[in-house]
């Protein structure tokens, strides 16, 4: 049994790190056109001067200016072609002894002669030797990170061939029995038995050379003496071996002992989150990393660690990430002594950006792929507070964001199918969706922290969806309220129903294992009205604190027999093969602020939402009611 | 003699080009971890769950939550392995029917058993099935640009392949008889004759690369028949075709007729500088275009034109430049009629940005490789006024610009040493030289739009260098002059001195063909003072009026017998082997504002200058005295 050997914060491990870095000396030469991104090793001067010779600007005739003088509008000049007027290209060298160009277009031909009807000064249309670059001219100096502009620039000076710094050479080392890979072997879950695939491979190495990196996957090392004899070669032959995962503290996490065993260790453990049981040490002069396994603390690590590695490396820097200010629409607690880099989604609102902080456990990579940026939560703070401004490193183009519509609420497929629509028809735009639930989704409205949320919250008295609790959250409050679908909810049931479930009166029963949806979502409220009707207790209910957040995971809980029922829509029970016993009709509807009402990307969505395909792609999803779909239930556009 | 059939905005010419462009259909399969930067032709869905099946979330021992409700820690808990409490690491399928894992850190060992001393509940430190990802949940919409997570992400999902649109297949073709391929053939100007180095074609595959396009270069075309036959043959292979140049006015100007012929014409000329000539036709449904032949036309018409043309093709939008606002130190003209992209330098001071333009020369390739950013001048007004705020599209990184050090002033060799040697020490910093020569240097301190200036100005009555013009324009300013070198000044003559030029009083021989420095250059003030001594008249000096702004530009004049003499620094003699007439020992040092003396990049540069290799490297480049190199001869540090 071990724990961490110590926790250092990131800023030292940062430092330690760097102490048993050196940068890499290895020159090479390679073709100027395959410059771009490689930094140089020495300064590079031009070869030759451009133009290398003094040639015409203009498409025209070269002469001598001297001969020029007398020439106005009313006394034409005639020179004679071939010896006083010699034509000329742009780019072609000036004829010996000449020193001025006239251009086409102000020359009148006059069949041996041309005439011109201006004076031309000395060096009229000409361009000087070097007028770009002076054989010589230092084009670029050492450590210099060559640009698509600088290739050409170097071309241009004759410079075929530029000295850069050889790549640095990285392993990736994926282990674990439990892993499996992809592209070797099928994903059929029968054939790969109960092994995870390694994903993570190859988000280093995508990462590693994004960076600059020369990256190279190893493949999946299972046992713990074929990884130490990988680990005790490589080092040879790379700059830098990541090992991952392996750092943590289970019976198979040996990268520390293999570091011991060949190296020293430097640390096993860094006080920050995701990426808490990084381990980092040397083994022959070589920095070995152990990068933990869950895929944002790998992810985060490698940001955190490998970045400085490669500056030091290659005596360059890597392009630094936007950062912009964002404001918190509600508090973001974290854990006091522990820095915590939190992913978010960003939503312009009113020209201010908010951070929606997405789940921040460490193995929803999902949540990397679709967040905006990163912020972090020093370890001296306990989180941020509501309305507070915190800088936000962006991880997606801040353009992107701005052209993207931002939906809250509650979840549904046909939300995917919006955003599928909407970046087929403006591939320049995008649709969010943040599951929150409804009405969490009408309280971001309320706050003024977003523009349109899904709904459906029925409510008991008036019996009808969504606009009472509008008018209880939202009155006096410009919205407008259009009508997505109506859609059947029900109780979804392993195909066949093995367990007899008859309708909602049976969840209470005790062999059955129930899966709930999050508080505040529509389908609770609808559950608990349920079964406040047919006077089922809570508490008989097994598995009703289980929350999840959407439809589909209670679809595979079910399919999966993790679970034996839940409510969901009518489509995920097709989706999945599961049997279906409907207990509602239920109004999935939007609410729209007035203001956004009026904005394009509004426009393109509404477009969408009362488009034929999207009312086919519904229906083809099963369960949906499509007949008023587009209309407007509430307010006005 | 032709001229531009019509001229057309820029924003009707890209409306013109897009109507007949058609976006690519072909889809492609390829590996998900190739997929970065490529664009889904359709939604991609998971393929299993992630993780496929409930797992443990940490390394621990499973067991089921309900066995353990008494355990308290007054009450602890035996669980028999193997039986009640399985081990298990993270990743680790759940043993059938358990439902909690219990960390091993809070666990006791007892042989056969293990203690626990907290009651479990369900589910806990278990990972359910698609807490990442659920089976079927669309990952990426149609149209979506893949990043580096989403690979991950879609690997982990077990989506192996991803369906992507062909990358669009653009072919550059460059034309010229005048052209050579410095990548075949030698560079001395005795082999390649009179011919320019065809560069454009690596900076067009550049950009077009940099783009999304796949680039092909075809091999320089020299006469019209071949470049017909390529035309015609390539637009079955490629989606767009760029010849370059041959979209002027000259004798060798095929592209507009070869359009014709093989098609349709759409547009010759547009109203936007650089980038003028650009025409643009269709041939058998496919874009030709003709990209001005000057490299930073090319590059501006490249941007202008086949990045819409890229996004049309792709259904994607390429990633915009960063816009910064920033202030005009002084005034842009610009013509009226016409739009002007106008390259930049930015320097950072005092917090706000101003954008000092380079050289405006379409010709000027090198200004478009040292361009921080682009301005662009509307075609309805005369440029912009001093002071204003205007917009600013950034090409570097707005970090490199801030951690920057900007010199403003006198050429010298000296600058590019430095700058090496600052790169070399300090990768993320650099500096950036702007040659004004050295009294708009010292204006530009005076205005405060610069912190540092480079000077030699000698005061006639005082006789002493640089002192005196800051005392009359930097009076109760808190300056600082720190001394670089003492370096000789002389007149740069041909080796072998074929005009048997004996000293000053030579340069106003009427067989004598001089060339001078820019007004406000210490050099030309140094000369006015020696031709005023010497009684000799401005007049009387051949080429008095061409101006040239280095010293490297007045020695490759002279070499190259574009004129007989000029006055240049020794260093410059030494580097192109002339003879050498010493003139004058002069003074070169660094105006320092008070402020910006104690920033920490100006520290980096004293120490620079302070340095035994900064001085070693300038006595290298000859001419240099560098006795008080680094000295503070006004003001205090």
């Amino acid at each position: 049994m071990r724990r961490y050997l110590e926790t250092i914060k990131s800023k030292e491990a940062v430092r330690k790190i760097l102490e048993h870095v050196r940068p890499i000396e290895e020159e090479e030469m390679i073709p100027a056109y395959q410059g771009k991104g490689r930094i140089t090793t020495r300064p590079v001067y031009a070869k030759c001067s451009n133009p290398p010779f003094v040639c015409s600007a203009m498409d025209g005739y070269a002469t001598m200016f001297e001969k020029t003088l007398e020439a106005d509008m009313t006394h034409p000049l005639s020179l004679a072609k071939g010896s006083d007027a010699v034509r000329v290209n742009t780019g072609d060298a000036m004829p010996a002894g000449m020193n001025a160009v006239v251009i086409r277009e102000e020359v009148e031909e006059a069949g041996q002669h041309i005439v011109i009807r201006r004076p031309l000064y000395l060096w009229q249309n000409v361009r000087m030797i070097g007028e770009d670059v002076i054989e010589d001219d230092m084009l670029v100096p050492t450590n210099h990170v060559i640009g698509i502009f600088d290739v050409s620039m170097l071309i241009s000076a004759g410079v075929t061939h530029v000295p850069v710094r050889r790549m640095p050479k990285i392993l990736i080392i994926p282990t674990g029995k439990e892993l499996m890979d992809v592209y070797n072997g099928s994903t059929d879950t029968e054939s790969r038995g109960r092994r995870l695939i390694d994903s993570n491979s190859h988000l280093l190495a995508g990462m590693a050379v994004e960076t600059g990196f020369q990256a190279t996957r190893h493949a999946i090392v299972a046992d713990r003496k074929e990884l130490r004899e990988v680990v005790g070669k490589s080092v040879n032959d790379y700059d830098v071996v990541l090992i991952n995962a392996g750092s943590s503290a289970g019976d198979e996490d040996y990268t520390e002992d293999i570091i011991r065993e060949l190296g020293v260790l430097v640390f096993h453990g860094v006080s920050m989150m995701p990426g808490r049981p990084a381990v980092f040490g040397i083994v022959r002069d070589k920095p070995v990393f152990g990068i933990p396994g869950y895929p944002v603390s790998a992810a985060i690590s490698f940001q955190s660690f490998l970045e400085p590695v490669y500056e030091k490396l290659t005596s360059s820097k890597v392009a630094k990430r936007s950062v912009i200010p964002c404001l918190t629409p509600y508090k973001i607690p974290s854990r006091i002594g522990l820095e915590e880099i939190v992913r978010v989604n960003i939503q312009k609102h009113n020209g201010r950006y908010y951070v929606f902080p997405l789940p921040r456990g460490a193995s929803i990579l999902s949540s990397m792929a679709r967040a905006d940026g990163l912020i972090t939560i020093p370890e001296n703070i306990e989180g941020y507070g509501e309305d507070e401004e915190i800088q936000c490193q962006l991880l997606k183009d801040e353009c992107d964001i701005a052209n993207r519509v931002h939906i809250v609420g509650s979840h549904d497929l046909s939300l995917d199918i919006m955003r599928d629509l909407m970046k087929k028809a403006h591939p320049e735009a995008d649709l969010l969706s943040t599951h929150t639930g409804s009405l969490s989704g009408i309280l971001a409205i309320k706050k003024g922290v977003a523009d349109l949320c899904t709904t459906h919250i029925f409510d008991e008295s008036e019996k009808v969806y969504n606009i009472p609790v509008i008018e209880k959250y939202l009155s006096g409050r410009n919205v407008v309220l259009v009508h997505i679908a109506k859609r059947q909810q029900g109780l979804v049931i392993k195909k066949g129903n093995p367990k007899k479930i008859t309708g909602i009166g049976d969840i209470g029963r005790e062999d059955i294992r129930f899966i709930n949806r999050q508080f505040g979502s529509g389908t609770r409220i609808l559950l608990d009205l349920l079964i406040k009707e047919k006077g089922i207790k809570k508490e008989s209910i097994r598995g009703y604190e289980r929350e999840e957040s959407s439809h589909t995971a209670v679809g595979i809980m079910v399919r999966e027999s993790v679970a034996d029922t839940g409510v969901a829509i009518y489509a995920v029970a097709k989706l999945f093969s599961l049997d279906f016993i409907p207990l509602a009709e239920e109004e999935y509807d939007l609410v729209v602020t007035g203001e956004f009402a009026e904005d394009q990307r509004f426009a393109k969505l509404m477009a969408i939402i009362r488009s034929d395909v999207f009312r086919k792609r519904l229906e083809e999803a099963g369960g949906y009611n499509t007949g008023h779909t587009g209309a407007i239930k509430y307010g006005k556009l």
